[in-house]
């Protein structure tokens, strides 16, 4: 699987300057066999610079050489590496929102939700079973789940497949991922036994993404600074844990793994959050443009021209969302996922495959336990990208089991 | 284990306001049972806080809203998160200082040591054996092996106890800290057989701790930012590797776990990295102090202080290190290592119980694979709590068992 991350790590490299020759645009269109790759296989979410710009000196922060030297952010509190800053502004943004409750949760800070996956993993596997515990997740489910937990083949836990097929009456973990990546479907627990621990992953929980039906308040929920601002380089997430056993055993994994996360980051991350519910709230915010509505627009714009060349080549499918009411913007709203979902209206086609033949990689459908004419694709690039992406699936108007 | 961390940050936290109101001197003399105890568990390295104050501007760096959202920080990288200014800083350092040879070695970035030394874990075991790899090191070892190795009940290692005692005919992966956490002491592989893996844990080889006797030139070599240049909070380590396949290996894992290391943190990283360097070249640093020297005068004149207490009150026998020839000093030196490696003169003492009567925390032998007689005790704390702490220790003028 890993493999297949370095794959595209070279395919950028390979094609980064071939990419942006393209798209410079030197008035020649270039050789159909020269075109460099666009890669929308991660959710590189690169869309929101712009915006970042705008905001300007706002979201600046400056670090003294002398800041922040000590292992410790908080002594007091139970995640004693947490910056207070970053615990007060993401308290501060669920509220604004009012997509999870905050007021009886521990909060925990990750580098990246990755790690947070680990450590609830870790902190709600028993530790008194002879085999490892299934880790279950129904399909299509995010493919970086069977990673984490197959990493090291654990004692604790194992990958365990489809939440839909799991049917052993032992213990078990299910992750449930809603909005779902990668469909963008709303998701619930669907093993539903008395020997199941859930971990709910809503790293695309945000009002940009999905309508927020409610203001969930789960056992343990996750979240990623990545897919709610963009900035995915920081390595940023956090969970909201109820218990307070399941929090201690989430920090002991985050001390012994990394000894905490970085200061830098979650300095900035407080800040970067904080101008984000600034933004929200028209008496702190003259002159800044409201983050979610900017990148909801920005984002129903892009599914709207995707849905458009869908509609025309008529030779794939996109997940259709329902109309449902956000609480945040008060209207009824559809989704706009971060991924597409897309398959082949054939269903013996490799869709990857055959994008990849038209120079765009995406993930395919396999790796997410579902078929392979699916593929997953980022909706999260840049503008240039994106409409490199749109203009290559436009040019498609057949395929053939050799593409 | 980790217990004990929660512990010590609880300790720090109950305590803090007492430690800073007795440091900060009422005139009046505090009441010993209401001491606050201060902390030297970990090897927080703030003592190196006031050389920064001082280096001031040139140490700072700042980041603006739009910056580093990628994941991707040079995809033409094996380490593609790996910021290329940082990898610049890393090499420079090394030719600067001459400690390690880096010109043949793949660089890897890691969430502090804690996670390279996994990553190196995963990466050197056999994939093909019935049984987890054992993970040895000479004891005194660094009680963190121990953690890391045995964190997941992973299928691919576990943690096997102190080297001298390893006898197996089987594959298995030695830890080499040089100098040595907790002792200070040069070390060299101690099993020595064809079956076995060997990693390098330099964290401490740096001219402030110890003379650099040679340029080393292992196939994997651990170090740290934290206990080079004291920024422990920005959790950056970065690991040498000669060979192509480990070093892919390597950040397979450190994707799989945490997508990478903080862009922040790197970039501050390198910018500080980047002010030693240039410390140590006349030329580049007018007005600026060589960075090693003031460390080494430190770490210098606070071991002097501690032998003499220890000479006085013969209770206590500290480590004694030989003079060596420096190759960066040019002068010959004793080490002055980061951790005191202090015992009772006395074989039936439990060392650490005692100190905690005279509210000092320092972490026993025995998570170190070696005698409660044995304390590890961090020399980094800033100047106040080290100099309360050689109070506390001058007053102790007699060992009983109830102490």
């Amino acid at each position: 699987m890993c493999g297949k991350i370095q794959d595209q790590a070279n395919a950028t490299e390979q094609d980064s300057a071939a990419v942006a020759s393209e798209i410079g645009g030197s008035g020649t269109k270039p050789n159909p066999s020269s075109l460099a790759p666009i890669n929308l296989d991660h959710g590189d979410p690169t869309a929101y610079e712009t915006y970042w710009s705008k905001v300007g000196e706002r979201s600046t922060i400056t670090f003294t050489g002398d800041q922040s030297l000590s292992y410790f952010a908080n002594a007091k509190n139970l995640c004693w590496f947490l910056e207070p800053k970053l615990e007060e502004e993401i308290r501060r943004l669920h509220h604004v929102v009012g997509n999870a409750k905050v007021d009886d949760h521990f909060i925990i800070v990750g580098n990246g939700s990755s790690q947070l996956i680990q450590a609830a993993l870790y902190a709600v596997s028993p530790s008194d079973q002879p085999q490892p515990t299934s880790v279950v997740s129904a399909a299509p489910y995010y493919s970086a789940y069977q990673e984490v937990a197959d990493l090291l083949r654990s004692g604790l836990y194992k990958w365990g497949g489809d939440a839909y097929s799991f049917n052993k009456d032992e213990p078990y973990i299910e992750m449930v991922t809603s909005p779902n990546n990668p469909c963008g479907m709303t998701r619930e627990p669907v093993v539903n036994r008395p020997q199941g621990k859930i971990i709910h992953d809503l790293a695309y929980y945000w009002p940009h993404y999905t309508p927020i039906t409610s203001q969930v308040d789960y056992d343990i929920m996750l979240f990623t600074v990545s897919k709610c601002t963009g900035h995915a380089g920081s390595r940023i997430g956090w969970a909201l844990v109820r218990d307070k056993d399941v929090a201690r055993k989430m920090v002991d994994l985050m001390v012994i793994s990394t000894i905490g996360v970085s200061k830098e980051s979650q300095l900035r991350a407080a800040k970067i959050l904080g101008v984000i519910s600034d933004s929200c709230l028209l008496d702190k915010s003259p002159g800044l443009e409201n983050f979610f509505e900017y990148a909801q627009h920005l984002m129903a714009a892009r599914w709207e021209k995707l849905r458009e060349i869908a509609k025309v080549n008529e030779l794939f499918s996109l997940t259709e969302y329902p109309s449902e009411y956000c609480l945040f913007t008060k209207e009824f709203t559809e989704a706009r996922p971060a991924f597409a979902w897309m398959s082949c209206k054939s269903d013996m086609e490799d869709l990857e495959k055959i994008l990849r033949g038209h120079k765009i990689l995406a993930r395919g459908g396999k790796r997410f336990g579902s078929d392979p004419k699916y593929v997953r694709i980022s909706m999260l690039s840049r503008d240039q990208e994106f409409n490199l992406f749109l203009e290559r699936l436009s040019s498609i108007h057949g395929i053939t089991s050799g593409n």
